[in-house]
């Protein structure tokens, strides 16, 4: 009985101490109440709070310094005061994600603040009208049946459209091999999670898309980041490196218009590292969400080349037709069977009309129509905001040249604190993207995505010169 | 340059054993190529082959035997040779769910067989013209900034008139505290990930739903599965006895209307479970996907007796209202900001126009009326079901009066076995859901839950009848 009492007392403290980390109470970094000074104020055994802190510490919340004390775990701030390390030869991260994205995240839901810190494009240039037709149109016609039948893998209709679509971009596929999913992150997660298990080995870019760190924290697996140009994307040569030094059983990789960089790696390449990681039995998850929106001729994805099955390809509708329709997809090669079963444990399936409504407006045409203008906007959009970064920011700032989609990358000059700027950029309505969230390392320090995805307006140019302002205020 | 060869070799060779154990051509259970005749087979060295099975059983996915060899790693089905043990005193059990549930849930798409073995309810039973006209009117109206505003946590709308909903079940609660999800099998699985890490003790009900098994499996838990009474629910006695032996973080229980069996756990029950669970610190999961579904006077969830926190009400329109628009919720206490990022990590929104669409359908009014409908629909069809059992089955059958839902549970009297009832049952084109899909166990074979979900209908009739005469076969 008395050991029972001891067990939920110090479990009950765990969970006070874990709602007050959570809460905000004590933040990454900071330094926890002694285990005397805690048992004091409880009233408790200091064997007890001592417990409950290696609990809170099992389950990585708090992290143990020796002769030091209990500190909440360091987040990305805290990992930014490291010193500096050589790339690729770094052991694999356990990562843990900052609070920063969620709060990036966050504000770009209000409409009052300037979005070039968003992830999505502007709303407005999407066919939502149109797309509320087709939705209706599919929805009054719809089988009821079709409620049962079109749990994961999906609806056969869109199933079809999809596979049409690699058609155009060079991959032969049949619908049987695609899985729908809500959104590509969710098929980017299931298919990491078919792919790799908790303690394995994977490699990402670096920079990385933050999803991506997110899921390699959330799935407790280690990750590697490897050097990632930003015109040509990823450095091979780093990335044999890495797989020669580490048990890597996955990447999760962006080939095409990176994010956040921005980089497109050319066709040869994408067939070396499809060569290079059937090699080594490595999978390859390829976030692919940009597909569409390349202001050039498109290039066949690495899936194009995968002769074994290891390549998991990932796609949307998200960000080239149906924000908020949550409709994504993967083609998992070999792991199919996997990635089908882990949707229905998770999921069951992809919401019925919003498949169905796609699938009907695709039947009816005129998605590269609107791809056209889409891309033209995008396109018209980077100029203005390059011309603008360029007129206003300090000298030595580098902006990229955007190949397609709708960032633009920005390296500020050294000195010239990310963090800082967004720090202040917030307090004046502007949200940006600061290096340090596409990291688990202390890199990007000066790194910077601006979102030019919104119509170019008096208040953009205005937010732009105010940034500019802000960074020479750094320099 | 020679260890970087083998270990690619054996890598791959580890990849082609788990296609082949993923395509079927070694089953659960099976023993698999001895080391000697797999190296012979493949020009391999010996310890090649010992590396590549020993990073398969590291995965969970083969099994080694001392001085036997290698097996694919044991389901359901090979459990159950294990011998009998006694309840609750179990071990926690490391879950692996059999292939069993997948085929089960492939089954019931096809419109030819008797849907018997359906986890759904007949789609023929939802307003699905009016919610389609919802629908409609909702993406047509629909502003374009939705997509953007409507991800984690959700549509302000629905939300509020979902919790409008939790009042008329004694449940005080604020539109802040809803998360939208896709359907309730994410808000379940969400919830539990947010509660419990890999190696952590979790309680299962015994029967459980299999959503619950895979869920455990998925997350690397341990479960404890303890006794559930058919009418009144979980043995809180058993229960009290899990949490003083094992380190038990969290539970996933159905206090209403419990799949398979249907129990339903008293109010005072409900209260002493949250009660004992807010003792010892441990969280519950609280599958409530059928609380509109219940024949008489609404139970409160034990949610509404949750004053920690501590227990986390996930509910779902996909039963009651929608199937197949994937829209569900929870109410997750302290963990809400978890569970929000969790979502927003993992699939960032559920599907807008579906959220719209529903809460559009919820202001017009009616739902309550359609739940009256389809409530007595279900009613009648348990009545016709229970007598159809009672007049074909063989003598010593037991069947459950449900007091709600669309499940009806019987078991078989002594050494009839579900699972060989099932395998001719399929052969026949009639679908049932047999006992040990339910658990981890060697429990349950003489179990069975049937669906009386459907119209009932002469092809009911003499499905049930034919199933009677198998199983009198057995017995």
């Amino acid at each position: 009985m008395a050991t029972n009492r001891n067990e939920s007392r110090h479990r009950a403290l765990a969970a006070e101490l874990e709602a007050m980390i959570e809460g905000g109470a004590f933040r990454a970094g900071e330094r926890l109440p002694s285990t005397r000074v805690l048992a004091r104020s409880k009233g408790a055994s200091v064997a007890t709070v001592m417990q409950a802190y290696e609990s809170l510490a099992e389950r990585g919340l708090v992290e143990i310094r020796a002769r030091s004390g209990y500190y909440v775990r360091g987040r990305v701030r805290a990992a930014r005061k490291e010193e500096r390390r050589e790339h690729a030869t770094l052991p694999p991260e356990i990562i843990a994600v900052s609070d920063l994205v969620f709060s990036v995240l966050e504000q770009i839901r209000d409409r009052q603040v300037v979005p070039l810190g968003s992830a999505f494009p502007s709303p407005a240039y999407f066919p939502l009208p149109r797309l509320a037709q087709d939705l209706a149109r599919a929805a009054r016609r719809m089988d009821p049946w079709r409620t049962v039948e079109d749990l994961s893998p999906g609806s056969r209709e869109l199933r079809q459209q999809v596979a049409k679509r690699y058609a155009l971009h060079g991959v032969s596929t049949a619908p049987e091999e695609v899985v729908i999913t809500s959104g590509a992150l969710e098929a980017l997660n299931l298919c990491l999670a078919s792919v790799a298990r908790a303690g394995d080995v994977v490699v990402l870019e670096s920079p990385a898309f933050y999803g991506a760190l997110q899921a390699v924290e959330r799935l407790g697996l280690r990750a590697v980041e490897v050097r990632t140009d930003p015109v040509e994307g990823l450095d091979l040569g780093e990335l044999d490196g890495a797989i020669r030094r580490h048990p890597v059983r996955a990447c999760w990789l962006m080939p095409n218009l990176q994010n956040p960089l921005g980089a497109t790696m050319p066709e040869a390449k994408r067939r070396e590292l499809v060569r290079l990681l059937a090699r080594h039995g490595v999978a390859l998850v390829e976030d692919d969400v940009y597909a569409e929106l390349g202001f050039g001729e498109p290039i066949p994805p690495a899936k194009a080349f995968d002769e074994k099955g290891l390549v998991l390809h990932c796609g949307s509708f998200s960000k080239s037709l149906a924000p908020g329709y949550r409709v994504g997809w993967c083609l998992p090669g070999r792991f199919r069977q996997a990635v089908e079963r882990a949707k229905l444990m998770t999921s069951i399936a992809t919401s019925v009309p919003a498949q169905e409504g796609i699938a009907e407006y695709l039947r009816q045409g005129g998605y590269d129509r609107h791809l056209r203008r889409l891309r033209r906007h995008f396109r018209d959009n980077a100029a203005k905001l390059r011309a603008a970064v360029l007129a206003g920011f300090p000298e030595g700032t580098r902006v990229s040249r955007p190949e397609g989609g709708y960032f633009t990358w920005l390296d500020l000059p050294r000195g010239v604190d990310a963090m800082t700027l967004h720090r202040r950029a917030v307090r004046e309505g502007i949200s940006i993207a600061p290096g340090p969230i596409f990291t688990a390392s202390d890199r990007f320090a000066g790194g910077l995505r601006l979102n030019h995805g919104h119509p170019w307006d008096e208040r953009m140019e205005k937010a732009v010169a105010r940034l500019g302002k802000l960074a020479r205020a750094l320099d």
